[in-house]
């Protein structure tokens, strides 16, 4: 066995020659990002050899200053039998810090329209059981189903055994009354809980968007169909991967896939019981979960090997999982019966979270013009259709709207910029933050409006290239490369200046690239212009506001009057917390999914030109921006 | 806390001051028994207190002697804050040997008739699912689901999550070909596990009964509907009371409840790890279970509360439980997946073991004329009826039929005396024994042989008092009472002389008066004598044969001619199998449930006369047995 002592933590562990050195880093506890997934192709996860030496088969990634310096990608380097100190890089700073999703802040947001019986997955059945017969041959089960029957409507009713072991107690602690939580859509029905006596508050349920950078959880009373708290994090499992496809490179070894899935699970778990805790709700209050995801996400959070996501013809083991799940088989820390539903996926690359989004869309109800939904994530999905179509596709935006592949990139959460206006005069920014203090770092909807801001005044060239010929104190050129100070040392909370640099502007440019050029090209495939579009939906999760004129100044939105464009937030957030309190919004999910078909611009033509032309502000055909030209 | 240790063994544990003396056992691993289920009744889980002291309620269970000896109950034994030293006596020998069941020696013996094809609970379909295909919009999923749909007929089939895994892994490693187990009778129908290739052998499944005193468990092909082996042991729950009522007062603590899940697994889960050993089988090739046991027996193993069943109106939790379990949530250790069927119960005192014994009777058929049915285990259970009626009923008969209760007593496992002929002058035994090996104790069988020998040749009074006036060396007089030495030390298995006292004798008979009061107060609610019945079954565990003229020479039976007597064997485990791989068999049980009426003995007038009269042998009523007076 070889030692293996990282740095600084001087955390230890021992495992055979040969082992892989991020797998040392794993079992000693120590947290190394590998953002491309462990293909030795980033670099992100080197890591400095102090003592001793390791086997590095790829150093492709590295350059040579760093080769030089004794660096090695941990997931390329393996153990000798030599016995070696690895200096860890401090890690991106993922703070853990709740989200403010400011929608719903107003405690008890009802979720459905005025009159909208809430229909949710689990209902709270109250009964008064008769007390157990001599000799009429009736089991306490039996009593309690009849009961329930005459409640719910004949037909089976099946009890698991842990709720059975409840069930003698609870019809006589308080003379046969009883609440009931029922799964009341499965089939057979299904009970979850027994308690004696009357309906406490609730049930509640929490409503999960896995996102590829993101995690949000809403708790929901599912009796009001309100919703009471919304919290939000980034998933553990970006330390694996950045996008999809990493994730899914990650997940080729089973104990990695297994990592994946606990990584997911202890975002969402920290997540709930926080939001319970908000609440003083135990976890065990929660008796459903609707759960959105892309269909990689979904794969990993099961435990679904992923790879043929990946793999032409790009199958997925499943579009929503076949039967019932419950909390305890998927690993979420809520009731353990608990009912967890799965968005619908349509493919690989339309998954979940998109027919969810699409619940908060009048493409949802059937009667609708033509539209365009865009979801902006670390993927871009986009659908389009009216009454009579449904088209969906995907693009890879990466995570830069996230704050990911930023410098001083972060969600929007407490601290992000999220607004920036530049001087024309002296280059200079002046920022807002969410929540208005001092600025941590800069959040998609900053980013956006920061670039806005500088091509708007001149300050940045339609290339993306920073004004290295006018003088200001806000851009700093070293050598070819140019960057922009956003705030100063002394303003901003860590007391270290927050600097954009060219290759964050290239980032965010590839990104909106990718989205615009995905909603051209569908629009050319059925013969449509912008103009067609009576309603441009958004979602994707920009803190308080995603600006559409800034949006339309760099490129990323098409030219179309303001009120055609409508802001969702995280629709796949709110299209869950749909799914968990109305039976119609789940019916008309999985309509949709049915629906939709799938388009794959990877084998479009044009596909790479219509990229290319889009990689500019705003877009090399400046006759499609009139306004901005 | 206080420091307990416990002699011989050495082993010490720390409890609070308060904690019983048996929780401070059970938590450094020592074995004390409780037969009265820790109500300080019976007093054999008497310690003596070497060091320290411990305060002990209730010594009403001990002798003076014992007292004074320093002896107490563990059960009623609580620490003090002095630290204590307990010498533990040494357990009863329950040895861990395999019963041989000779009716099962020949492998793979086929349970059904000719002719009646098997239907078991889980069948394996063969499969050749096609390619995933670009933008047909097919999960791995839904083509198999298709291709299953496609063999077993339309409708639902669900895939739980642990299989969901493989299905992706298990459609590509054959270009689709794949073996897939499906629990057929579930609704919906459920995948149990997917494999990639041609079908091996198997699947298999196992039949369980779960007796009071005597678990056993038979292996089976399940395609072939054929038995491959059967092994036994003690039921663990044993140390923690002798029977149910003892068990159930036992279980009235919550940790206690699942000690006892927890020993009755123990004791299933060994004895099916040997029987799959022995055909060189993994645990997880075992893809179904169908379990049969009286409803404490099934309350316990569930982990389901059964104190309801011991109060008025004697109530149990459920009669069978409301929905399909898994091997997982019932603890088997088996396949995880495989389904677990639990025999139907009628009430609290006629389990599921009546019921799948019943399957092995023309009762079961529904065309029989006037039969009785007699299990004999612990508690002994009857149900007399015909095409237009069925009556059950139970009688405590204590565990002597099974070697409990008796001094020497032993199950029928090789080296139990299962025979004995008595010498009508000098009054010895003569002894044969199960496997023909040297005598280490006597089974049920063993006892009745022996009672009737002794009691023809005149040893033995009708009161079960030997005789104390003729001279004999097999019979020892000390003060008052009397026993009777069956084997000598250097004849014996262990070199230590095997006596039977004469309150092992009168337990034996106190059995045989419950069963046979039980059964002339059953005839006598519908107004019919012996004489009608046209067959009298008999199960239990009687190793290879109840000898009839012995029982009815005792009057455990009544005089009936021979061939009226039909002996079933351990007809519980039988019906099980039966139950396992034939669907007819599983309705039929069914249907046997819904009409068997109970009778509670205890309230039929005249029930304790009938068993007092009982109490002799043959019988107070001598006109009862004519051949034997």
């Amino acid at each position: 066995m070889t030692t293996v002592r990282f740095q600084p933590t001087g955390k230890t562990c021992e495992l055979p020659a040969g082992a892989e050195l991020l797998d040392a880093a794993r079992a000693a506890g120590v947290e190394i990002e590998t953002p491309c997934g462990g293909r030795g192709a980033c670099g992100q996860c080197a890591v400095r050899i102090v003592a001793g030496r390791v086997d590095a088969a790829n150093l492709a990634a590295l350059s040579a200053t760093a080769i030089a310096a004794g660096y090695a990608p941990a997931c390329q380097a393996r153990l000798t039998a030599e016995a070696v100190t690895v200096e860890v890089p401090a890690p991106l700073d993922l703070s853990a810090e709740v989200a403010a999703d400011p929608a719903a802040d107003a405690a008890g947001r009802a979720l459905l329209p005025d009159g909208e019986p809430p229909s949710p997955l689990v209902r709270a059945v109250h009964l008064r059981v008769p007390p157990p017969q001599p000799e009429d041959g009736l089991a306490d089960l039996d009593r309690l189903t009849r009961a329930l029957q005459a409640e719910l409507g004949p037909g089976e009713i099946v009890c698991p055994l842990p709720a059975l072991r409840t069930v003698a107690g609870a019809l006589r602690a308080c003379d046969g009354e009883a609440t009931v939580a029922v799964a009341v859509e499965e089939t057979p029905r299904r009970i979850v809980a027994v308690e004696a006596g009357s309906p406490a508050p609730g049930p509640f349920g929490v409503a999960v968007d896995v996102g590829t950078t993101t995690i949000a959880v809403q708790l929901i009373d599912l009796r009001r169909a309100a919703a009471l708290a919304t919290v939000s994090d980034y998933n553990a499992q970006i330390a694996c991967g950045a996008d999809v496809i990493s994730r899914i490179n990650y997940a080729q070894r089973a104990d990695r896939l297994e990592e994946l899935r606990g990584r997911a699970l202890e975002t969402i778990n920290r997540l709930i019981a926080r939001a319970a805790a908000g609440r003083g709700l135990a976890p065990e209050a929660i008796r459903a979960a609707a759960v959105s995801g892309n269909t990689t996400m979904t794969h990993l959070l099961l435990g679904l090997p992923p790879e043929h996501i990946r793999l032409a013809p790009y199958t997925p083991t499943v579009m929503a999982p076949g039967g019932p799940l419950d909390a305890a088989a998927v690993g979420l820390a809520i009731h353990p019966l608990a009912p967890v539903r799965l968005s619908p996926a349509v493919g690989s690359y339309v998954g979940g979270d998109i027919t969810a989004g699409l619940l908060c869309t009048d493409l949802a109800r059937g009667g609708a013009d033509l539209s365009l939904f865009l979801d902006i994530g670390t993927n871009g999905e986009l659908v389009l259709g009216d009454r009579h179509f449904l088209m969906g596709c995907a693009c890879s935006a990466g995570p830069a709207f996230e704050g990911g592949g930023i410098g001083c990139g972060m969600r929007a959460a407490p601290g992000a910029i999220e607004r920036v206006e530049v001087d024309p005069a002296a280059g200079g920014a002046r920022v807002w933050t969410i929540g208005s203090g001092r600025p941590k770092g800069i959040c998609g909807s900053g980013m956006i409006s920061l670039l806005a801001g500088l091509f708007r005044t001149g300050w940045l060239d339609p290339a993306g290239k920073l004004a290295r010929g006018r003088p200001s104190p806000a851009i700093r050129v070293d050598n070819r490369s140019a960057s922009y100070v956003l705030a100063v040392a002394d303003e901003t909370a860590a007391g270290r200046e927050l600097v954009i640099s060219e290759t964050d502007i290239e980032n965010t440019i590839r990104a909106k690239a990718a989205i615009y050029s995905a909603f051209s090209l569908m629009l050319r495939q059925v013969d449509l212009t912008f103009g067609a579009l009576t309603k441009f939906y958004i979602a994707g999760g920009f803190g308080r506001y995603l600006d559409f004129d800034d949006a339309r100044t760099i490129g990323l939105l098409p030219e179309l009057p303001r009120e055609r464009f409508v802001y969702l937030g995280n629709a796949s957030l709110a299209g869950s917390a749909l799914a968990l309190v109305s039976g119609d919004a789940r019916r008309r999910q999985l309509a949709l999914a049915r629906r939709l078909t799938y388009l794959d611009l990877s084998i479009v033509p044009g596909y790479m030109e219509e990229y290319t032309a889009a990689l500019f502000l705003p877009h090399t055909d400046r006759e499609r921006f009139p306004r901005v030209s």
